[in-house]
């Protein structure tokens, strides 16, 4: 399958190699049953919201597996021997030049549970700025987008946040957000 | 890897054959640059909030993939030929036993974009019962659940409900009822 999409061109031929997660055949016995699955081992990975004000710094990326550029929060794999706090602090700053204050954890799930064993660890922290106006988008790199917690809902019914770590992890900041400046949700 | 969890015990092995899903390489050339990443390609999914009231009807299994039996709305791949809304009916009625009124469309998001395309479309409906107190829980199948929509985000940061697809349907269900309820959000 060969797709252009935006300046990125994208081949795929089957791999049954040495790729970053393995595939396994399992076999599950309960009482007299048995039944087999296929399974994806995976290492997870570690998402960020870095808010600045009640915006959050988000990327965009060309993401292969979909063929498209997608919106999303800065997030990656761990590297050896880091915790997840380490690989969000290294994957924001790699990815958006932002340094984070405290790093609270949110929440953590499984991106695929039928058949992959990823799971997604979600932080939010603040961004070292004094105020949404002294991060000018014209100082962030150029794939960096500020986006503000109210239009989150919007912009996922649009269809212009598809992933679902960045839904998840953008849905959950802006309840935290309103709980800490005292509002309900 | 063997591991034994609430009656259930399941075994891996490595595994490169025909699973529903499968395996690739992509190559990527973007300007001189080149990248190689290894994707999944994988049929994607249809879930269903069913509300009866202000709870949804979900499910307790296990995942052989994360070796836990986990709270789900319910959910499945498509059948071929069925179209997303006829996927969701059917599983719903499958799962729970209840018949689906009319399907609303909620929203559609990819999984694990990092690595796999697969999409998963999100549906909201009204089960036919008139009120919650015509849905007693001694007359649903016993890995059925009811949870009440106010208590959503309570169990996500508990670690009661950890499937993406299950936090994103309910999170975006309890928004669609404030709104369809003239309340705000």
């Amino acid at each position: 399958m060969a797709a252009m999409h935006g300046g990125y061109k994208t081949v795929s031929r089957p791999y049954n190699g040495g790729a970053f997660f393995r595939v396994e055949e399992t076999v599950t016995r309960h009482g007299d049953q048995e039944f087999v699955r296929h399974v994806v081992r995976h290492p997870g990975g570690v998402a960020v919201v870095a808010l600045s004000g009640r915006s959050a710094v988000c990327v965009e990326q060309y993401r292969p597996a979909v063929q498209r550029i997608l919106l999303e929060v800065p997030a990656g794999r761990p590297k050896p021997g880091e915790d997840p706090e380490q690989t969000g602090r290294r994957e924001l700053l790699e990815e958006t030049g932002c340094e984070p204050t405290e790093m609270v954890h949110l929440t953590r799930f499984y991106n695929a549970p039928c058949f992959c064993d990823g799971v997604s660890e979600v932080f939010v922290t603040r961004v070292r700025f004094a105020n949404e106006a002294s991060l000018p988008a014209e100082d962030l790199p150029t794939h960096v987008r500020l986006i503000d917690l109210d239009d989150v809902e919007y912009l996922i019914r649009q269809g212009a946040i598809v992933d679902a770590k960045t839904i998840i992890a953008l849905l959950l900041a802006r309840s935290w957000c309103l709980q800490a400046s005292g509002e309900s949700t």
